[in-house]
Parts: C-alpha cells; structure tokens; sequence
C-alpha cells in the first residue's frame, strides 16, 4: 500500500497515528505531496482524489481511497481486529456520530478557517481560491465559529466520559486531535476553562502513537512564503 | 427503538429508506419531531441531539444516536448480515468515501443554501439563524454552489459504475438520493446534461424502499408560512 501525504499536517497525522496505534507503519510507503506548491489541487493529484484533499491510500489492486473516515475503516479492519472503529452495532454508531462531529465541526470548521481566514498554505493555493477577500474572510471566521462552539460540545462530552465515544480510545479521539493541533497553528486555541478537554488532550499526547507527533505539525519553516495576505 | 424524526424530510428518509431495505420497520416506533415550530432547536430536544437535526435513533438503554451515518451503522449491522455498508475492507472503505462525499458536498452544501438561501423552514426558526441577511444569503450561495459541484461529481462517477459506492446499493445511494430530494425542494436541481445521474436517480426511485417516498417531502401544505423572508 502506498499512502500520498505530507507529514506533519493534521489528516496526514489522523492516519499516521492509525498507523501506530494498529503496528501497521511497515505496511505502508509514503509519498509526499508538496501542498505548499498546491500540487493536490492539480490534475495528476486530482485523478488519485477529485477532492483534492490528503491523504489518499493507494490499494496495491491500484483502488484509490480518500477521505480519513474511510481509510481508517480500511486499515482497523485489514487484520480482522477492529480496535478504533468499534465492534458491536453499538460501539460502531457512537463512534461514527462523534467522528461525524469532529469531522463536521472541528476538521472542516478550522480548516476553512485555516484557508480562508489566514493566509493558509501560502501563495500557490491563491488561484484555487475566491478573489471575494471580504467574503472569505467571513466565510471562515463563520467556520472558525463553529470551531469554538464544538470545542465547548467536547468539553462537555469529556466532563462526563474519559474519550470522545466513551470508554474507549477510538477514531474519533484522534480526529479531534488532529483538528486541535491544526486549531492551534491556525490561532484557534481551546479555551482555558475547557479543562476537560485540555484533561483529555493531555492524555492523548502521551500515547506512543501520538507522542512527539505534535512537534512536526506544520513547521513554519516550511513555509517561507506565508506573509499575510489577507487583512487579519 | 425508537426513532425522533419527521416523515417526508431527506434526513429522515434515508434511516426509513434503511428500515425499508433491512425489512426493519416492525422494530422501530416513530415519535414527531415539528420541525416548524423548532421543535428541534429547543432545550428538550437538544438533550437527545445537541447537534439540533433529525432523525435521532433512541436505543432501550436510552442512548440517542444521532447522525445519519451513525444510524445506519447500527441498523445494518444490528442482524450481523451488513447489506448496505460493506462486508469487506475495501468494501467499507469505498463506501464510507463515497459516504462523507455526499454529506460533505450535497446533504451540507444543499441543507445549508436550503436554510439559508431560502425560507428554509420558516418564521419559527428564524431565531436560531444569523439576522446578518445579506452573509445569509452569500453563506447559502456559497454551500449551493458545493452542492452543484457535487452533482457534476456524483455524475461523472456514475458514468463508470451502477451505484455511486460501485455495483451494489449502499448507504452512499441513499445519501446521495436524499439530498438530490432536497435539492429539487430548495429549487437546487439536477442539470438536465447529467444524464448518468439522473438515469441512476430513475433506478433508485423504482425500489420498493424508496418507490413514492419522493412525494413525501415537505409537502407544501405543511408550510402555511413559507413566505419568503430573504431577498431571493
């Protein structure tokens, strides 16, 4: 299996901890995609993805798979030992609703914020962009909004249980790491009175297949063109 | 089980299109949510779904599910015979893509310009929406142009393949069904130039689990105030 991604950024890392948390990193070959020369919006990228979006998992039979929720059902079920994505109809339903959520509020909600409301991944993405400033910016402040408020609905999910879907570490734990740790780069930090959250993360940083990851997000380094080109 | 929804409106008909394919309606009690009155906006619902939308799936030990890929998760896999989110890996995987693609771009993008471009649902909702009128319009515009995009994407896969997951009906059919539903009502329609989806619309709406659902939804007469509150 081939996965295209480029390491550091939060979906690549949604999949990357799948990887660890199931001992499957050997399985795989990385490719890089430079999306800071916007190569996932171009043509050869869009055959593999039409949405333009990393990762993509590579099946050997040439199967293209895009979109986090489905690669992490792939590789959770490849070894016949669902440990993320749930086992009984029960545990398969929350999960789903809660990565549903952290998916719809969280992953989408900061990242448009990410693209529309900061300069985003710099100059080569401009063109694939509405040249509507003004409504940009407002477009992804509305999505940074939705961001905080599902941050507090975490919040308070984790005041009553100790992961995202219950008692259990699961997909949708990850997906709300991924997006805080994106949150954080784009200036969409969780509130400090979120303490169960921030509890929560804590915990999750110290997983062996988290630990350290949070140090690689998005080096600024890497990107030397990211002057403000919006009036933030 | 019971299920908190409100019959002839998308969201709903893809859990009772589920129901209908399972032969699992005997199992599930119905209880009316009035949208209308936003019913569903208010503190006792918002108890069962913080996230404000229906259908909600209410199990015997008095867990809510909701999410319409949550419910569906359940129900199919509730008798062990999964019959419309896969069997294998690869199979769950296509199928869950395919899946978040058509919440994503279609059942969001048409929802959201349904809500927000339109009357939507309403003088009692109104409450629950920006007064920012103008953005309204231009935040609806935006997500029904994704909707549009989507369209020409469901139907250049279904150029290649009989179902939009491959060559069974899945999850991802009945998504896809469902928002093209609701597009019709919110006057998002499908170009007449998409001939393979709208030949595999015609296909869909032959089975017996949708057959006459179309005319169901949102019946008019139940819209005694649907003048128009936006400038469209």
């Amino acid at each position: 299996m081939k996965i295209h991604d480029i390491e550091g950024f939060p979906n690549p890392a949604r999949i990357r901890i799948v990887l660890a948390e199931k001992r499957m990193e050997s399985l795989v070959e990385f490719v890089r995609v430079n999306l800071y020369d916007a190569e996932h919006q171009k043509g050869p990228f869009r055959e593999k993805n039409p949405t333009s979006t990393v990762p993509v998992l590579e099946l050997d039979d040439g199967t293209f798979i895009g979109e986090c929720v489905a690669i992490a059902e792939y590789l959770d079920n490849l070894d016949g030992n669902p440990i993320l994505t749930g086992r009984t109809p029960r545990e398969k339903a929350v999960i789903h609703m809660m990565q549903r959520r952290a998916d719809h509020q969280l992953i989408d909600g900061i990242g448009v914020f990410f693209h529309h409301s900061t300069p985003g991944l710099g100059k080569a993405n401009e063109a694939f962009k509405s040249a509507d400033w003004a409504f940009r910016k407002q477009w992804g402040d509305k999505h940074g909004e939705r961001a905080i408020a599902g941050m507090k609905y975490f919040d308070g999910v984790l005041q009553t249980q100790p992961y995202v879907a219950g008692d259990q570490f699961s997909v949708a734990d990850i997906t709300v790491w991924a997006a805080l740790m994106h949150g954080d780069y784009a200036g969409l930090t969780v509130p400090a009175d979120h303490t169960a959250l921030l509890e929560w993360r804590a915990r999750i940083n110290d997983r062996p297949s988290v630990k350290n990851r949070s140090g690689q997000n998005l080096n600024a380094e890497d990107l030397p063109h990211l002057e403000p080109l919006l009036p933030i």
